[in-house]
């Protein structure tokens, strides 16, 4: 049986997280279509041929252009930093290669939406097409999901949702191209807030139509290469959100928060209990339908995700949840459905981190527009 | 060597909650001058004489008139509902009396502003007054002021502050009081959200400049006496708060938050650490000044308000706290100096509260007058 | 309507705590008999008249002989060191005085059989005896017995036992009587194994038939007040506990456990479930009937010893404990009933004490003589 | 450059575990030695070709003793069952293959004896061995080893120690090999024990030399293929273990823990401090150095184990461990230098179990023979 050939383009920390699962995925799920790790994709020759004898792949290239219609390449998995998104999903969506972008789809709304456009065409011709937020395959939240799906918190009122890094706590922490907006587009907000608007509408399986924000960069200048350069991004975002069915939704990111790490932390409140979670203890979900919060160690095998890892109480770890997405996006090519987060959920998301920005900018309580 | 009278004004909870305050500050307090509990006020006659049996209290009274110009009355502690405070407390400073009132100090700016005026003129003579923020004398609470107050994590950028309970998560809840406009002020924001910016303006020593905020009520109609009645205040309330020294505070308060019965949740983060704490474990602070959060077990006799108590490890109970804010009081008394919360710091917070409701009524960012 | 003399011997750590219970009973608990605090007594008048100022007691006395005999005492409460339990409450008893005794309940087998044997006597003439193991009131652990006793964690099997401080971990820590055999009769074993061993037959309901042990003296020499002395007794003890229904108990108790400061931690393994408890945070415990851990809070009025006090989510402290057992001791003065734990249920846990010691001593397993 | 050609024997549980280790060793340690998935062996010829195709390996086999000998064969990881383990080890270091076993060593102390003989003479040609105990590779456990080995928690005098898992305790769960004596060796007390014993080995750096015991059977009968069928080993075991440096360690472990999935759980108390982890939060270590429990998340690059893979607070899986383990050995084989755990420490774990099951039956406390 013939395999689905693979290429990444990019090979820092989102290539080798994205190598990995591609090396792993047929190990934990023997069912689905085997692939091959074809073509690591990266602009230094060298580098990018050594990392792709690290990271398991045949070949490695220099330019993605000739990669995307390679004939032995079926999947094309986007890592580069976020402004080549476009360019790079657009040429391989037309060329007939299903397509994964990792998070965020684009730095902009106009980008994004040709994105969607051109992953709607070649959706007609079975091409698929994904937006990599990882996070929805960590099992936690996925049961998470589940639990709030099937009404058992009732209706949901009240989000609390959180992510707290601490890297930049530290005033004279250098300069980097992320605290620059022109290169990064926005600071925490893009960078965490994507993922915790994400999964907002992920576990609620709900729309967000309004925002209200505000931006906050806390070290103004920082040292950089030649000298004091100031930053032009954010340190710390804050938003109200109002979904479709009525919930509010506080969102909270930073960069600032000394002692949190990775702390993605979500608390959904319903007319009947709460759910609540700390990416930091990837493996547990509180659950509470009434009895007080439960802690659940999410390790079972009737677990979303779990079946194909360990027995019960064998946690899996940050790098597993990109070997669970690899098998998502092959399940899907397999049925000749759509993969979830579709290309529209990442521009969902942009929308939100749009009306965010210009709420902050003075613009009160923004409105999103309907697509 | 004489004692001081004190006379409490209200008998349901609060009035429970400060008699066993006047009751046991002694037996912790030996030093401090020592207080006879002369008299209850409350307005049914029968029910209040058996309160004040029960309590310890030597006599009962169904007019507050006439006890706030007892001669044998030296301390006159208001515990009754908001809207009555401002005319008892008035009339007992004028009469001479120190003053403890129950938080908040009254339902509108305008009282607490001649509140002020009452207790600045009253101090001129060496009359006490303060406000009952009972959260100040949480040993753990007060031990974070202390760690924050020395620069232990350095300056503060962010703080995260919540007060979620859950008891009108049942929209068959019934109609109450407290859920009247007319009697109640406010809603949740008020009444628990009162206690959060004390809390905020208590730990970081620094006063609240700005206010953006946002009221919900998700349940708008309840089980009335003669049927559904709607709901005329808040459920949830949101507020983004901008401080004089540049910190931005995020608050959250609840009576809808399923699983949560009393928690006040307070996180700062500063510029070298963090400490976090909630009030479901009242006996503990985590500090985090580089090394990870560490558990403190606010037991030890070094620690704030703890020495009078217990050895280490033997926790204190929320009912203590009315104890050492008693105490605190009388230490003032017998120092003839002022004891914090002043009415000027229950207006602060009242003016904040203000701010909150005029933002979410749809003024944008509030600036807050100063006074 | 009259009420119950109240006398107190002891005026240290435990005369205090008790004291603060009959200061306070009256005014959680109005519909049980009334209390007077009488009198309190010590051996030194001028420190002993201070503290009965101090905690509230009308009068103070320097010989309990006296004092067990007055017509205007009904309840003599023994709280001072373990060596005198004997000889005061055998005359209390005898003089038709209701008993407490703190625990432990003597200092040895032949003491406490005679206690027995006195408060059987007396229990025929309607007086009242009871062991002071105020853990028992704890709601939390109130609220595990009734969930063990109603099966919902099926049969217990298993049962990890722990109550570790750490307040001899510094090995300059000096002497005190509390380290020398002939005053403390043992170390750690008798002052917080008798807790663990009372809390384990309380929440199983069920008797301890096999013990085996041992006992470990980690400092052997501490600075006295002439010089360095040897250390008599155990630092640290352990035990396995086998029982009449065929639970096995670990025991582990420890003065020495660095960073536990009132760590009485109980996990309980029964064919379907589990609790699990830990001092530390007195108002919660953690129950599993097979969804995984749920975290209570015990302030519901539903929970056992609760109502009496304040609202869902107002945490008990450690002092408050006392206060429900003087309320439990008067509703069986008042009911004619005998109240519990009884001196029977004090011997019992000096028997497991003395066959745990003597296992450690070279005995192997011990099975204990029935009574 | 050649690389080492590997065999993995056994295609189960742990051949999955260490197949994973084998095919991503390399992607997160490109500094080591190479190496390839010569052979995945097994019994059964299809069920092995299977496995061997989707965990990567190149060949499959049936006959242990084929492979051992190969000559494209470098390393050869004994993961199957334990009574196995004695013949292919001993075989494989004849042929001068570097041997991984996975623990425990040898189901006797006999066949444990005779593998250090083994592993002694080959080690003197170059061979290297080591017993595959993976929990030494959990980064919060190495790290533990290090605050232990500074000296940051004084000298060690009490260790509790547990691994609790819940698998059993429905009396109806149907027997399987592990509850025969005859097949199993033992119950718990083998299985999970032993990783007990190793850890406080490992985090000690110190030797166990008393031991004493009980091993306990709660569920007597289960469910067999042909009808009930007698449990022939423990379902749960406790031991007090005394070192060679004066500490005392408790061991509990239990397959009847209810709510417990897979708790090893880590508590060492030193003369200044204390440290404490739980594998149920893998990526979490206590330590208390005097100031309260820090909780450190171990995912700095500072860390042990931690550079290679992902940035800080990105948490690590259970499976991640064996990678780290592979790693190691590869190093060892590298630097020409001895892996841990040794043969001998594999043989020395046995030896405490030995004399827990000894003690068990009987014997009171045994003293360890020093081989």
């Amino acid at each position: 049986m013939s395999t689905l050939g693979v290429a990444v383009i990019g090979y820092s920390f989102m290539g080798k997280a994205h190598s990995n699962a591609w090396r792993n995925v047929g190990a934990f799920h023997p069912d689905l279509p085997a692939v091959t790790q074809r073509v690591l994709v990266g602009r230094d020759a060298s580098a990018v041929s050594a990392a792709a004898d690290q990271f398991g792949w045949a070949d490695s290239a220099t330019d993605w252009r000739d990669v995307v219609t390679r004939d032995d390449v079926d999947v094309v998995d986007v890592c580069t930093p976020g402004h080549l998104h476009h360019e790079i999903a657009l040429a391989a969506l037309r060329a007939g290669k299903h397509v994964i972008v990792e998070k965020p789809l684009a730095n902009t709304i106009e980008e994004s939406l040709e994105l969607v456009e051109a992953a709607t065409k070649a959706r007609a011709h079975g091409v698929r097409s994904m937006v990599g937020f990882n996070y929805r395959c960590v099992p936690a939240l996925a049961l998470a999901r589940e639990v709030i799906g099937q009404g058992r918190i009732g209706e949901v009122r009240q989000v609390r949702a959180s992510y707290l890094q601490d890297w930049l706590v530290d005033p004279d922490a250098p300069m980097t191209w992320r605290l620059r907006k022109e290169q990064a587009g926005s600071g925490v907000l893009g960078d965490l807030g994507s993922h915790v608007v994400d999964q907002v509408r992920f576990l609620l399986d709900d729309e967000i139509e309004t925002a209200s924000g505000r931006l906050e960069t806390f070290v103004g200048t920082r040292p950089g290469p030649s000298g004091p350069e100031d930053v032009t991004v954010d340190d710390a975002a804050w938003a109200l959100l109002g979904t479709a069915r009525g919930a509010v939704v506080s969102l909270e990111v930073s960069r600032m928060a000394a002692g949190r790490k990775n702390a993605l932390q979500l608390e959904v409140y319903g007319s009947r209990g709460s759910v609540a979670f700390d990416l930091e203890r990837l493996n547990e979900l509180w659950v509470d339908t009434g009895q007080g919060p439960t802690r659940v160690l999410v390790t079972e095998p009737e677990h979303p995700h779990v079946d194909a890892w360990w027995p019960p109480g064998h946690v899996l770890g940050w790098g597993d949840t990109f070997t669970t997405q690899a098998a998502g996006f092959l399940a899907a090519i397999e049925a000749g459905t759509d993969p979830a987060p579709s290309f529209e959920d990442g521009l969902a998301v942009q929308r939100v981190l749009d009306a965010i920005e210009r709420s902050a900018a003075g613009r009160g309580t923004v409105e999103l527009a309907r697509s």
